[in-house]
């Protein structure tokens, strides 16, 4: 988010007073992030990442909760500092308001993607798969099957016949779709490049887990390797994919339901981002974007997971 | 911990049977570590630390709550991983065992000891005891006062002359000893060489919470001080002190009262040191000690204490 509010020397210590992590401090805006204002805040006990929530569409407390379940078994995650009276967050200008540690490393967005980043992605979204297990919260999130439907509704009038046509028969697919047999979890749902960090080739961080919901594991996967192994003319880079996957496997195997299964998640994988790009691009929101990502990008991997019958062996 | 009951594939199913960590792995004891039984534990998830706690005297809840709340605020710590139940440990064999996340690193008792690791053992105590302020429970310890007089009664009538005198000297200085203006919170009370762990000169992990109870920030310092900062001949390095010392302040200022108590709280440090290797010399427990270690090291560094008067600036 670029449009954030300055926190002032005043507001800081106000804020501050609610923690016991020093009485004063200085903030700076992150640019990055596009629905919450980010800052760095730095007190003299440590350094912490300030989030102002925007969106009041989020499930905070069961975010903020995954999050901790995370962190207590050691996923590398931002932990929300508990507040003197053992919250998880404060209620700041009528907005919410949290403070995470701070990771070390950088988000890899613009890197060059190696097979041993992907095989250590690969292995942190098994981990989180598994560590879901005796998490006893749930949610539908907040990109669930209403959402595609009532989005479909919103944009379908205004795309052009080819878009339509085939926003048409990947969305019934996806509404018609239900396969009980999918080991389910709690997903992350979001583990583009722009949410994991590392340090010297090593993976120090996991970021916003504001999109994590009840979920079929597999899917989570075919998010993630739609990000992490697509290649420049939007094909799957069967080199990385198989670190993903291969290292992914090491952690939790997969059920010969889910390999079944990949091609239809790659797509369903597909639709969901060009979904949301296409909302974003139709109906921009006053301020709270700083770039309309391009919705042709997964259009073009849609088309190409919809050509191509991919499977796991 | 030399002596520790292997634990076979069977017993190691059945313990993970109450986690969401993977269903088998295989464990590997450590030798380090006095009182408990420590193993690596790999599972197909990941690597944790395995604990059996065989002495029954450490407040288990105290100190799991404390690891909690301060790995929360992202002090790295070993994290306890929750049961299926959401408990931080299980009873197994009538035993208390807690399974833990494995910080990378390695302790430096052995390491050459630079100012820059002095500066980042200044900063993580100065952080700990800052965010102790909002951790409600209250604990005074195993090395509370009235194991001093305990101990100081059972060691006495077995001591030569010399020593006799020194111990009923300072032992009196410190029951008589009450100064209610120090700054008081939770302390770790034994953040020596063996419990902090460096990765290529990085801090990674603080170790071993089963002293930490209620007491004097400053006392806390003066612990860390005789074992990171004292030089072969028992003094003070006051270059190592001056690193870690300063980089404390640059979290927690200390106070005047606090720097005018430096040096009784060095000789206090000290006292306590000497005292329980004392009694583990004295009055040693079958088999669940390594090595005693040289009680004398800390008569040595209480005789430099005593007849120098340091003080803080």
């Amino acid at each position: 988010m670029s449009v954030y509010t300055p926190l002032n020397e005043e507001q800081i210590i106000e804020i501050l007073s609610n923690y016991s992590i020093g009485k004063s401090g200085v903030v700076d805006g992150i640019k990055e992030g596009i629905t919450n204002s980010n800052y760095f805040l730095k007190t003299s006990v440590s350094e912490y990442v300030l989030t102002i929530f925007e969106d009041d569409n989020v499930n905070l407390d069961f975010c903020l909760n995954y999050m901790e379940h995370l962190a207590r078994k050691s996923i590398p995650c931002p932990q929300p500092i508990q507040t003197n009276s053992n919250d998880s967050y404060i209620l700041y200008d009528k907005k919410k308001l949290a403070i995470f540690s701070k990771l070390k490393g950088q988000t890899v967005s613009n890197a060059k993607i190696t097979n041993e980043m992907c095989s250590q992605v690969g292995k942190v979204l098994a981990q989180m798969h598994m560590y879901s297990e005796d998490f006893k919260k749930n949610f539908s999130g907040v990109r669930n099957r209403d959402w595609f439907l009532n989005t479909y509704n919103k944009v379908q009038g205004e795309l052009n016949k080819e878009n339509a046509s085939l926003l048409d028969e990947e969305i019934k697919r996806y509404l018609n779709y239900d396969c009980k047999e999918l080991p389910t979890g709690i997903i992350h749902s979001d583990l583009f490049r722009d949410n994991v960090m590392f340090q010297k080739n090593t993976l120090t961080g996991v970021l916003d887990f504001y999109y994590a919901c009840n979920g079929y594991f597999i899917y989570d996967l075919a998010i993630t390797v739609n990000d992490w192994c697509t290649n420049s003319t939007f094909k799957i880079d069967h080199d990385k994919q198989k670190s993903l996957i291969g290292a992914y496997e090491q952690v939790r195997r997969l059920k010969n339901i889910e390999k079944k299964e990949w091609n239809t998640m790659l797509r369903f994988a597909s639709l969901r981002f060009w979904l949301s790009r296409l909302n974003d691009q139709l109906f921009p929101t006053d301020g709270d974007l700083t770039t309309v990502l391009d919705p042709d990008h997964f259009k073009n991997i849609l088309k190409d997971r919809k050509n191509y019958s991919d499977k796991l062996e």
